[in-house]
């Protein structure tokens, strides 16, 4: 093994590609029907700051495939209300002995204040602002692996509102340091230097007919601000969406992917979200399966997982 | 066995008397403290999008007393909220494992656009719009039949807010597919064409007399847009809702059913939602096993719950 | 044992000395892991109509812990939006199944009128309107009893929000009966009669300097009101906070206590939240096992836990 277990998970900054391997067997041998014992009763929150079904869910079913427990929390019923920090809502819940914190909240990097205190309750990133998504990237790769068998020199375009998008942040890193070749697409102005060092800016037309993989990503009215009011969806569709006319341009053996929830009509045509090439649903699958190596990875490093269990994982 | 185990249920349209007897039994020896073994874990979601305490709680309790897991659902955090339609999340939580969606949404037939994909994951109604409310239907059926062990010839009146009531609606139809005799009364406006070949339309007066079981209606206040101004509690209690005086010459062995919520001193007298004739609290206990059943019968579809575990039911 | 197991906890207001020890003593037992059995399934409901993160938390993880299923409940999702009254919704949920209920609610003793009826699901009040918070008491008591071993002259002062403290009620009055010496500060205006016959109202610097334990109230701005105009945090802080100038005075072995959530920087010196003096994080782990036996007592009056699952403790 040439990694270290981490008893939290933010980033997917600093993981290696031995590590991005481990998770995907682990998870596809979770896939394949793989039990895993824990040592303890182990109690888990998912405190949810922003609105989610896909990684709410499934964070929530691989706690309890996991054998956890799930306590409930409702951020708009809880005393964050009443101005309490996050900070102290972790703290909280940690003195009344929850084990793990799966937490999604706007503010970026909204983890380091609570990492720098070494808190006995582990942190499990959802999403922070438009900052990191490292279950989403995961996910991701597990599905471009399923697919291609390997990441080198795999053409990956994302294409779409990448200046919002913590997805399009954490994989064209991640991508890249596993050899895929990263191109991005869409509006000028949601592309700027900070992509530059990970692939050039070109036309949807071009990204689409030359990808092996098309990597979507949802328009984010919710984050548009102003620009919602010139947003106009048909003209977004016929200029960056994947029309009928673009898929018919596709690689032989490419795939579309895209983190849902899926603006029908807009990032992409409504008939094609499970078309032949579309894996949108099996990144929901692979998603749970990731999301149950993430916490066992955690329990490992906790102790609450004997690493015997993985035994041939890593 | 004279009816087919559904993989769905969200309409008692075309029910059998033999498939409503079934479940009744089946109801009544879950009632008796039998119990049944699931082959596998099964993950149940509640999605409502509409309000509900009793349904709600109701199919979590019937769920938890299977030995299925619960995940949480709250229609204001989730996706929907970014404009996922109603399809593409049941699609999610279908990829991410969930078998089981019990869906109560404004929209009359929702699950008509889902039942046309046989999708893996089962839908169970839990209310549509003006629509149906299968297992409030089954629920009040079953009280029926306690109460008078038949239905043949049993003078049910329904009573107020036919318009509006999904109540109305499914108990009218499976009322006299059974037998029964069915009446209406109440505000002339909220009674129409459609109601005319289950029932003629009397005065209050007359059915409250004449019935085996007055069925009031709960006065919608959150459905009646603008005729809400004109609408004053007290009158309505006075003209169209179960008074003392009216209680007084209901007939002996007859009862009282109301879905509830009750809206107190409006559709009945506070004192009389505990009265004697009063089934109101234990629609509500047999609501509980009744949809224990309902989930059974999807499961044994599904190949979950042997059907040995049924022997003697059907 | 001098004292019966009740069927409900509502008030602290006649608790005697023996019941109070004994609870400490038990969960001492659950803090060094004690485990109880449960006869059969047992449901609770959690129905908080009040926002809470810690209370709410830490009843859930405490009826988990002791093996109870724990069904949803979210107040703005209820009937109770479309108008159903506290005493419906809770007769509702024990048709349904529900044993237990914990109940936060705004109104001053909701639960009168539902003990009054004999109802077979148990009352637990998790706080109601500015009356009584009796699992925080208990835990705050709890929290006193470890660290002096004795109420028997321990000098407390409840300072700040007097007059909307939950807190401050159940606490004078019990720590009183207990043998503790109270003594209040804060603002006048909060200060009232009702206080005077518990203990004299002095400056913050003085109840700081002689106190055993300076108990903190959080100023509860969601309840102020107009007053919350005039209200100024920094200037209040210089007044009535404990700043760290006063922390400085305060007698060796003295420490220091608040329900939370705490507003730093109002009440108390964001850098003295975790003080060596401070059991405000201690109190929060205390409340989960002093929630543990609040609830196993009742269980214990239902025939639910077997007493002699507590031998020796009472």
């Amino acid at each position: 093994m040439a990694f270290k277990y981490q008893h939290d998970l933010v980033t997917v900054a600093d993981m290696s590609e031995t590590e991005v391997l481990h998770k995907i067997k682990l998870a596809q041998l979770f896939k394949a029907g793989k039990r895993i014992t824990l040592n303890r009763p182990v109690y888990a929150m998912n405190l949810f700051f922003e609105n989610s079904t896909r990684t709410h869910t499934s964070f929530d079913m691989a706690e309890r495939r996991l054998g956890m427990q799930v306590l409930q929390f409702d951020a708009n019923a809880s005393s964050v209300t009443k101005g309490e920090t996050l900070e102290d809502t972790v703290k909280t819940i940690q003195a009344i002995g929850v084990d793990l914190a799966v937490i999604r909240h706007s503010e970026n990097e909204y983890y380091n204040d609570l990492l720098k205190q070494n808190l006995d309750i582990s942190i499990v990133n959802a999403g922070d602002g438009s900052g990191q998504h490292p279950s989403q990237s995961l996910l991701d790769m597990m599905t471009i692996y399923e697919e291609f068998g390997t990441f080198k020199d795999i053409k990956v375009s994302i294409i779409g509102d990448l200046n919002h998008s913590r997805v399009a942040r954490s994989n064209m890193e991640l991508l890249t340091r596993l050899g895929a070749k990263v191109a991005f697409a869409g509006p000028n102005q949601w592309y700027d230097d900070k992509f530059a060092k990970y692939g050039a800016h070109l036309t949807v037309d071009e990204v689409v007919q030359d990808s092996d993989v098309v990597m979507l990503l949802r328009v984010q009215k919710e984050r548009l601000g102003d620009e919602l009011n010139d947003f106009d969806e048909g003209k977004y569709h016929q200029k960056y969406g994947l029309t009928k006319e673009r898929y018919a341009t596709m690689k032989e053996n490419s795939i579309i992917m895209h983190p849902a929830p899926v603006n029908r009509g807009v990032e992409i045509d409504s008939n094609l979200v499970e078309s032949d090439k579309s894996r949108i649903f099996k990144q929901m699958e692979n998603g749970m399966y990731m999301r149950m190596v993430i916490l066992t990875d955690v329990m490992v490093a906790k102790g609450i997982i004997n690493k015997t269990d993985l035994l041939g994982v890593d």
